[in-house]
């Protein structure tokens, strides 16, 4: 498999801490309601599975924020829900209603049943990647992605969105061993997902770990953090281009364990807006020339529910949180890699999307020059 | 106004940084309807707010817990809206569903008609408080409480409860002007409503900033951690009983903004599971005979679904990871007072909470032996 040369490397060359012009920015959820041309498409897919199902809707809607604005990487779309799907817990979308499984797990026999599902039942994911790369022409690059085995399990145990995850929390404080065995399953099955997208191309892959904020300290590193070790230690370094694949971790909440998240065998870490990015900077290796990740994040997604001018305002503060950007090409040092904390709002009108992206641009290149 | 000596001193001690014999506990919502008792006696009433405005009725719930549990502590049943209530919004509560107000306050106009309210429209709350401390008749301390100006401020410009803040983030981001003066009159109120119940009886107040945790860092510092210093500031630091009145901050969600909320003119700071009571602690100030806070918290109240002898495991967990207790009675020193990171849920068993109680107050006077 080739794909043409990429053209931008401003997001791959951040998240591997090597100097860059400006501050590479992607947005969580780019592709999404917030576009009247997905809605559209959305439409014409009859589905938001009939979207994610069919290639070239999904190629069709990934590109769609990369014509409106100069986004410095693409997602694929897709749901995080995928691998549960293909464990046969049937997924649906009701309208107006968020993801729902037909079968739970939340019992011995339905745990014993769990297994990694053939990924032939995800090639409509992996086809997709390759049609977007092919798409996107070496624009910019594409990121894959996955649900963390936590926050997979959220979803297979409560069967669907929860506001106190008293289930899954019931289920793993009462069983931690059934649990310990839904993670493992979900672990090796998130790793074969991930690098089944890399061989079709990814060129960076992301863990959303969207739901791990929402447990005890003490929990998280026995039911989040240690599962996202497993699947980092198995996944493929190199991709399809010969070059490295950056794995980013991105945990919801997740601020207050960063001194035990630096220590993931991973590129990047995302961060939500509770963070300061300095702060954090310090924590996971802010040095030039000395070890480290790269930081992704962090503005509050509400923000572009401002005018243009506190949008600007709001971006230019987060890049100043940061700090001074590293600017020797000779080594290696803190990047940031700016984005939302959380996905963009349906309700974010895309004009302001547009200030934030020019502004981000703009800013971060006047700072590279103080 | 005289009541009868405090019998069980321990939560205040506690509270005071003063060593006791074992780790005082009380549960956050303690009151409400996962007790049998409490459903039974809301029936009578009709409604929520039919409960909290009767005096009777109000002081009825409060003592439930006390009957079934030997809690350390007792709080004020009533609810944290009985402020925007006041101020003329018209709280109610419909059946199934949460608080909501039939006015909210999310334009110029309404911003400049609001005042700090009349605190003879919240003479139902201070009666209870007088009610309740008679009830109590000296068996522990009675906590008076309130929302945190920001929090206060979510559900007025909400209208109620939200899962994005997409509308008080809109206001705060765009016009900060206006959120600064809703907040600065709801700081003004809840000092004046703390003060009012401190009056009527109240042997400790708590500030619930129940929405501290959904704003970014830097906002959280201006729009809600200034305002609940300036609560601070005002309030009584005598109680009726010619005793000091020692306050407690909890920002649900807050545990990565510690090291400024260390600040804060207050005695206690509560925590969610989220944090690891022994940072914390060190955070706040550990030393024997040094300065610091007490600490309140933190078991997830999730873990109450689990069977009584993984109750008993995680409390002993919890109590474990504060670290040993302080014992030497001539000074003061870290202490620690157990309780929920958030509010019990209605679906809570009874008997887990005694098992609970029971381990809390067992294990943690072994811990003082060894």
């Amino acid at each position: 498999m080739s794909f043409a040369p990429l053209q931008n490397d401003t997001f791959l060359r951040a998240c591997r801490r090597q100097a860059t012009d400006y501050t590479p920015l992607w947005l969580m959820r780019q592709a999404g309601r917030y576009l009247p041309e997905y809605k559209a498409t959305r439409t014409q897919a009859g589905s938001f599975m009939g979207l994610a199902t069919n290639v070239d809707y999904a190629t069709e809607v990934t590109l769609q924020p990369l014509e409106r604005f100069p986004l410095d990487a693409a997602i694929l779309f897709s749901d995080i829900l995928t691998i549960p799907d293909a464990m046969g817990l049937g997924l649906s979308f009701e309208a107006g209603e968020g993801p729902r499984f037909a079968k739970v797990v939340r019992d011995e026999a339905a745990v014993a049943e769990l297994a990694v599902p053939d990924m032939d039942k995800l090639s409509y994911v992996f086809n997709a990647v390759t049609s977007i790369r092919r798409a996107l022409n070496g624009r910019v690059p594409l990121i894959g992605f996955s649900g963390s085995p936590w926050t997979l399990a959220c979803y297979m145990v409560e069967g669907q969105g929860s506001s106190d995850y008293r289930l899954v929390k019931s289920l793993m404080y009462a069983r931690p061993d059934l649990m310990h065995r839904i993670l493992s399953v979900n672990a090796d099955s998130v790793a074969a997902y991930l690098n089944a997208q890399i061989d079709a191309g990814a060129q960076a892959v992301m863990i959303f770990d969207s739901w791990g904020g929402v447990l005890a300290d003490g929990c998280f590193q026995e039911f989040s953090l240690a599962y996202t070790h497993r699947v980092l230690a198995q996944l493929k370094r190199t991709g399809v281009d010969g070059t490295d694949v950056p794995r980013i971790v991105f945990t919801k909440g997740g601020g207050i364990w960063l001194p035990e998240m630096k220590d993931l065998d991973c590129e990047v870490l995302g961060l939500d807006w509770t963070a300061h990015l300095g702060k954090a900077r310090a924590i996971v290796g802010g040095d030039v020339g000395g070890p480290g990740k790269a930081l992704q994040g962090n503005i509050d997604p509400n923000v572009l529910f401002a005018p243009p001018e506190q949008v600007a305002a709001q971006a230019r503060a987060v890049l100043d949180s940061f700090g001074a950007p590293h600017t020797d090409r000779s080594t290696t040092g803190p990047t940031h890699i700016f984005n939302l904390g959380h996905g963009i709002s349906q309700f974010t009108p895309p004009e302001h999307v547009a200030a934030l992206v020019e502004t981000v641009h703009s800013h971060s290149r006047a700072l590279r020059q103080r």
